[in-house]
């Protein structure tokens, strides 16, 4: 067969070629633009050619700093359509960690919105590798910074050659992107994206069986695109010729669900905090959310009440899915298989609520210390994931001999796998609790307390313990009302029908705030040092 | 990312681990036979082991002359499995071609059906490499042979070993399959499928916007497993562990649609033929065929009267593809644009009756002399294309350089391309007619030929003319009631209207008979000869 390699740069050909009249409907700071894929992809070979200009070289790497919008999905394509790594940039995290991943990644350029502007002023004096910042600004004057030397995106442009060719005989497994995953501790491990991995990765995506991304489609990516190239949506849609609507800065529910009912939207991606936040405007609105074919949902698990009020309420069939930065991310997808369709609703949406099947291109292994664990929806074990679009290492950093060990990556996600072969994530393999030998899962443990009237938070921990090794310690804050009206008793009690009875915590302690980190997540590992004498003292 | 090759052995894996329990329904000559895809899983591995130990090594040929049915798809996977290359064998060749492609492939072994032995044991003196033959039998006595080495296709398999070990670290750009295409002149012309190739396909072939196969889809694969690898759905079912039937030796079209109403088959795909049998079939019968969501329809163009029927008539959606033997052989596939779907049902028609767009993962261009063509639906070029699942030889065979230059395969094939990118194929490179430098598609004549009552048969080919360099000659053949009564200027008047008065035929030539090739097309090269004075000593 020919040796054609997979490069992002045809994707977006595809696109020009046979979608040109298909709109790309972006919002910025100055409102709603519609751009023609003809027109993005004069846009991006514009850009591609002033990188070019700027110094960007094979292989360097140009960094985004910012939301989601055509700009930001001009330099999805630039980048690697010259032959350079697009490295999108997570806004959310600390100055610190801005400057550590800008200097690992050794950006050369940087693409930055111009409401995020100050966030890297903050740093800038700490970067030694920045040739150029460029300003992706509405407006005809550049804003007041101190960044140097500093563009206009939309200038540059102007100046770029709209039939500049993408490099065609580049080696596919040439790094194409780049994205940085926090760690629990120290600095953020990055991870590179081989063009070959992200054109597999949009076949995957497209496939009937998995999320079937379509010409038909109205995408709407919520999920950012500094986040896993937003779960590859852009990648895929732009190659398929899907209408792209794409939110832009600081957007709200109410904003999404009214871009939803405007533009038709027929899938929607993003983490279950979005689809809460979403739930919440329809029910005090009066939307028409019927273009949805589907709510995509990942990054963390969505909880079974809200799954099912979408779909039992709204009509709107919702799609869990599992993936990670290291991944590219797309892992497994929660569809029923064909023969599970007459299931009653309730264990059809048991199904559906685990994380999934494993898509087609990968392959798994669960496995506990004694080998693989058995598929009887029981046995835990980490997830071990192996595959063309799976990282090998993190780029630069020596946690890599951690993570990848004998050709798999070990997600350090605890998981069971049921008969059929579907995956239910239970646990962080660091959060699980090992009691005498046996794993108790923390995640179960909290989402039964958090079923509680009274519970606002609940985290469950391991501690030492004298005689098991490790025990389940539960910390819990309760809601307001409830405080000083409920006793550990009351809680244990509750949550015992549910579990064999030495999976129950050994204690519950009542707290006024569980510690979090900059995203959200309990920080357990603070809640561990805390409490580390708890049960031996107590015992 | 890591480096995992992309192999045909990980495509059955996938239906082992995640479809145990779906079935392939396979007819043979004693009756249904279901297995699950654990047993065929099992009994892949046991024929690996089998042929391993009859000397079949990597990159050894395994040749299969068989029928549909699922010792056939357990060679699918077995050879490749094992490193070896399924060499699937047309049933319909000449004694002469089938002695010709087994000695140039060199096919260590051969599968044999039954009640095609006779086929082989009339030339198997002339084969110089075959070193066993399997005969693939359901009986418990192999059947009287002059073939030697002779095995039972079953008896091997009991002796084989089910857990054999399908290749890991094989490189994805070894062959995995292999397939003649018959050539106007001379031998047939063997291509090579590689693993990589095979399996982008399969994925091609999953997506929502072509076939969108999926687990859910019952699969009835009508076009031979022998002709190009029955379109690669056997390879694609099985990955997405779709259910599979298969319709054995010698079926008739009441067969088809008695397996498609009593398996519920939802897909099912072949040559318009086929279709043209099934719809004469349905019209006698009774029978409910409301299972099918889709007549995958390649091989020639389908007529547009007839995909009309069975979408009006019927309520059955057909789907047009285009490909060939060199391409593995998806390559269009002609679905609606979103935005065309607001069309009236014959504009509909009009689009979904050509060849349609191109498969994402490939690249094409149609030339004529001065470049590349307009995509204005009228401009005629050669087709081209190119792309990781595009042979780019044929095998051990000199004709390569005439079909595979500057890294295109020049498909021989005329066509149009319209505004929005759809191909329409509108002749032979070698059947068109230059006249005066601009281009005349035989097909548009002779269908327009055809539509007229009288007429039989229509062949129109290029003759040599002093002034014009080429002109149009139709011969024509009368239905039997009309010979006599119908002359030449009723027909050119019948067909003025539809053509620019230069491309009508300057003569027509009433024929008793049209000479054909064995697979029943026009010979259109023995027309030529026999006239190609015809119009210089007439003029």
């Amino acid at each position: 067969m020919m040796n054609v390699p997979l490069t992002v740069g045809s994707l977006l050909e595809r696109a020009e070629k046979f979608f040109p009249k298909k709109m790309v409907i972006s919002r910025t700071l100055s409102g709603i633009h519609r751009l023609t894929y003809k027109e993005i992809g004069e846009r991006t070979r514009r850009l591609a050619s002033a990188l070019e200009k700027l110094g960007v070289k094979q292989g360097d790497k140009v960094g985004t700093f910012a939301w989601n919008h055509h700009r930001h999905l001009e330099g999805y394509f630039a980048a690697p359509g010259m032959g350079a790594v697009l490295h999108t940039i997570n806004i959310r995290l600390s100055a610190e960690h801005i400057t550590y991943i800008v200097n690992n990644a050794e950006d050369k350029v940087l693409l930055i919105d111009e409401d995020l502007l100050p966030l890297i002023e903050k740093v800038s004096d700490q970067f030694n590798c920045v040739k150029a910042y460029v300003i992706m600004t509405d407006k005809d004057v550049l804003p007041e910074t101190s960044l140097a030397p500093v563009y206009s995106y939309e200038e540059l442009l102007k100046e770029g050659d709209p039939g500049f060719e993408f490099v065609k005989d580049i080696d596919e497994n040439a790094p194409a992107g780049m994205c940085y995953t926090s760690a629990t501790t120290g600095n953020p491990k990055g991870v590179l994206y081989s063009h070959r991995g992200i054109v597999l990765h949009s076949y995957a995506a497209g496939l009937a069986d998995t999320i079937g991304l379509s010409e038909s489609d109205v995408c709407l990516a919520v999920v950012p695109m500094f986040h896993v190239n937003a779960w590859g949506l852009p990648f895929a849609a732009t190659w398929f010729g899907s209408t792209q609507v794409m939110p832009g800065p600081q957007f709200t529910p109410k904003l999404l669900v009214e871009l939803i009912e405007q533009e038709q939207v027929t899938l929607t991606a993003g983490v279950p905090t979005i689809w809460l936040g979403v739930l919440k405007e329809l029910e005090t609105g009066n939307y028409d959310t019927s273009s949805l074919r589907v709510i995509l949902c990942g990054g963390s698990a969505a909880p079974r009440g809200m799954i099912k009020t979408f779909e039992s309420k709204y009509n709107i069939p919702f799609l869990h899915a599992y993936g990670m930065t290291e991944t590219t991310p797309l892992v497994t997808v929660s569809r029923l298989k064909s023969y599970q369709e007459n299931l009653d609703l309730e264990e059809k949406l048991d199904i559906r609520s685990k994380q999934g099947l494993l898509v087609p291109g990968l392959e798994m292994k669960v496995v506990s210390g004694d080998g693989e664990v058995e598929w009887n929806g029981q046995e835990m074990g980490e997830l071990l994931i192996r595959g063309p679009w799976i990282a090998d290492e993190y780029y630069r950093d020596e946690r890599t001999k951690d993570a990848f060990r004998d050709g798999w990556l070990y997600t350090g996600d605890v998981a069971t796998v049921d008969e059929e072969g579907v995956i239910k994530l239970v646990d962080r393999t660091k959060d699980l609790i090992k009691s005498g030998g046996e794993w108790i899962s923390s995640v179960d443990l909290e989402n039964a307390l958090m079923a509680h009237e009274a519970v606002f938070e609940a985290s469950v921990i391991s501690v030492p313990h004298p005689q098991w090794q490790e025990r389940p310690l539960a910390c819990v804050v309760l809601k307001e009302p409830f405080k000083g009206k409920v006793n550990k008793q009351e809680l244990l009690d509750f949550i015992a029908p549910q579990f064999a009875k030495w999976w129950l915590p050994d204690d519950i302690i009542f707290m006024e705030e569980i510690p979090k980190t900059s995203v959200g997540k309990f920080l357990k590992r603070a809640l561990r040092d805390q409490l580390k004498d708890h049960l031996v003292n107590n015992s």
